[in-house]
């Protein structure tokens, strides 16, 4: 299908009208307490949230618990060889590319119930409810659940999205993340690691990608609006900073013989939060991670090592940042008598939503009377995968205080309803 | 013995003249060389620095070595309850409090050969040379090799002298250091835990207290100087601070919802270093260690662990310098919306060399042709431990590159030589 083909049938799609299907709330928050007891802290409730990591035991029985869920929903269930579970539902032209739909159910560990889980299930919800209403799609419809989309370290994550856009070297099987070979983490979770080239899919695999997430950011809760339309996965780019002074003891160096690498480090920790902010827009920066050496109170720290974070969804514009905190940096080591190494570690290209699906979201809230707003996801989401391969759209509801990764994340049962209506009647509009 | 009369004493001491004992600068080479192997590096050579940590083998061989050159030079060696060893040379008065005079031999983790392996060595040698030359003081000599100088953990060095002050609580023998019991420490050094109390020395065990060490510091390189006298052992104050903001997602916390603890912890190390450089004077401060939680490239610092040390002669000056980082801290945290704690966590006294015997060493250095210079020294030493029963003086020579407590402490040989020969004509001084 090209670009026009998409557009044109946009067009076409007719609106369900009052007899359209409806999500069944109570249904999805039921499906959400229960899938969160795998992983559950010993002795906790759902508000303790939940350690759910890819590939331990609790991902496999949570798996086991989705999987049944979709086949509940009358979902066609299979593994690829990467070991994410789709599930197909046949469509009046059956040989059309279907509408893809889901996210993940992986957590970080001491994660909330939301992040992946809402999208998971909502995606099984949106089924479920055109089962009872006994409606069939023009496309085809498939869900997927995709495995380790956290990984919760750099080029660990959305694993299973990865493999499907054809961006996972599988030399990466023979690497070791949290413990265990990757290839014998796929293997665990019934996956075939040796063919995980399979697990590609093909170009026009699908019309449309669409993911319901939590925003995991505060900006939909403050402006009062019910869905956010993400405009798109930002770029990421990632610099390891060595900061190199000369360790001495801390009571008989005078202050103005000092090579003080912390002193330097905190200057640059400073910069970057100043210079990002001056800056209009919505970019981020961050230093998250900082180790001290010899890091003993009585000595003056010799070398520090840090970690950079800059997102936008425009790479010039983090690109432009990082020129700038260069030049303060070797700025700090003149001042300081230090040395400041800074290399890129990494860089994730943005994933732009397809314009096209973010006016079909945008339509479907307003058809619905939602309160919506167009904004950038500042985290990443398998959905910039999909983005690779074809046309895609994601669907934010807000988050409390705008907290994610963590216990007390939290989306309130009504949001999570309406965030999955608003998924469903997308579906519809691209199944049609 | 008051003050009066130790002044009086010190008008009488005639000086030796053109026969007086000399140094012999090739044999305390010889020494500190042999000393370095106890403790040296697999494979390595002297250049490569020594690890004798205090109750480690290496420790308990080095101490053997020691005690054995005092016993050739002439000294009635004993060891006390704590495990101090103490070398005793008779006197013409011999009834008359001695002179005392030492360091220590044991070091830092991958330190050098010079920091208190000289003063150990030179005391040593200083009574060897007058054995040499048949020289017999009025006042009997006494040198001691403390034990556990460094420690290298607030409130566990200085363990010798501090048990000779009465400043070590026999419950703390019941802890454990670097993975002994203490109290086993100090039986594998030859001490007998249980009778530590008798390790204390009563006011008047001694005419006065000589050190002579490495300055640790640059100051006497920078400016050319060849002995150092030390006006006292710093002050030394300690904070342990805790800044508590919010963990939260960094690709979706907007940079205006950020409470970002390292932010905050780096506008602090950068206010500490700005308020200790800009008051005129030698006082020091430090941020040597700082801890980021949870340290990870993509979160947001929740909370930053940080300890802050001041160092000065006047303990006045460093609390008026700890209130202006207090106010400071407070500011910061209005700014970052953080919460910033700051909570004494030790106070040790300053500890002034006695005037006279200041005097005593400047007249030593005249006599010899050497230039010298007062200055404090922000280092602790068993001399602040003997300050508090007697009269106390110390003698600095120069650290090249003021680098210590590393492999690269170095003194030349003549540095070394020369603050021998200071030492013994001050002793001669004392015990004349």
């Amino acid at each position: 299908m090209n670009r026009r083909q998409f557009v044109a049938g946009l067009a076409a799609a007719a609106w369900a009208g009052p007899g359209q299907p409806q999500i069944n709330g109570a249904r999805l928050r039921d499906h959400l307490e229960r899938l969160s007891v795998f992983g559950r802290p010993q002795g906790g409730t759902f508000a303790d949230g939940v350690s759910r990591v890819a590939y331990s035991d609790a991902d496999v029985a949570g798996r086991a618990y989705v999987r049944g869920l979709m086949d509940a929903a009358g979902l066609k269930t299979r593994l690829d060889a990467a070991g994410n579970i789709y599930g197909r539902r046949a469509g009046r032209e059956d040989s059309l590319p279907p509408v893809l739909f889901g996210s993940h159910i992986d957590s970080v560990p001491n994660g909330g119930n939301f992040d992946g889980d809402l999208g998971s299930l909502a995606a099984i919800e949106a089924v479920q409810s055109l089962q009872e209403a006994g409606l069939t799609t023009r496309r085809p419809l498939q869900v997927v659940v995709w495995q380790n989309e956290e990984g919760y370290a750099f080029n660990n994550g959305l694993a299973g999205s990865r493999a499907a856009a054809g961006h996972l070297d599988p030399g990466e099987l023979d690497g070791v993340w949290n413990g265990m070979k990757k290839s014998d983490a796929i293997r665990k979770i019934g996956g075939v690691p040796e063919r995980i080239a399979e697990a590609r899919l093909p170009k026009d695999a699908f019309a449309c990608y669409l993911e319901l997430h939590i925003e995991q950011g505060g900006t939909l809760e403050k402006s009062g609006t019910d869905i956010g339309i993400v405009e798109g996965i930002v770029a990421i780019d990632r610099y390891d900073v060595e900061i190199r002074g000369f360790a001495n003891h801390a009571g008989t160096t005078p202050m103005p013989e000092r090579q003080d690498a912390l002193v330097a480090a905190s200057h640059l920790v400073v910069a970057v939060n100043d210079i990002v902010r001056r800056e209009p827009g919505r970019q981020v920066g961050t230093v998250g991670q900082l180790n001290v050496s010899p890091n003993v109170p009585n000595i003056v720290p010799g070398s520090v090592k840090l970690v950079i974070e800059l997102r936008d969804l425009s790479s010039n514009k983090i690109a432009a940042l990082a020129d700038q905190i260069r030049m303060r940096a070797a700025e700090i080591a003149r001042q300081t008598a230090t040395r400041i190494d800074i290399r890129p570690a990494a860089h994730h290209d943005a994933a732009l939503a397809t314009p096209e699906v973010q006016q079909s979201i945008e339509a479907v809230c307003g058809r619905l009377g939602l309160k919506h707003q167009r904004l950038p996801s500042g985290a990443g989401h398998d959905a910039q995968m999909m983005a690779l391969i074809g046309p895609m759209g994601m669907i934010f509801v807000p988050s409390v205080g705008g907290i994610s990764h963590s216990p007390r994340e939290l989306t309130s049962w009504q949001d999570c309803a309406r965030g999955a209506q608003v998924l469903l009647q997308t579906v519809l509009t691209h199944a049609a």
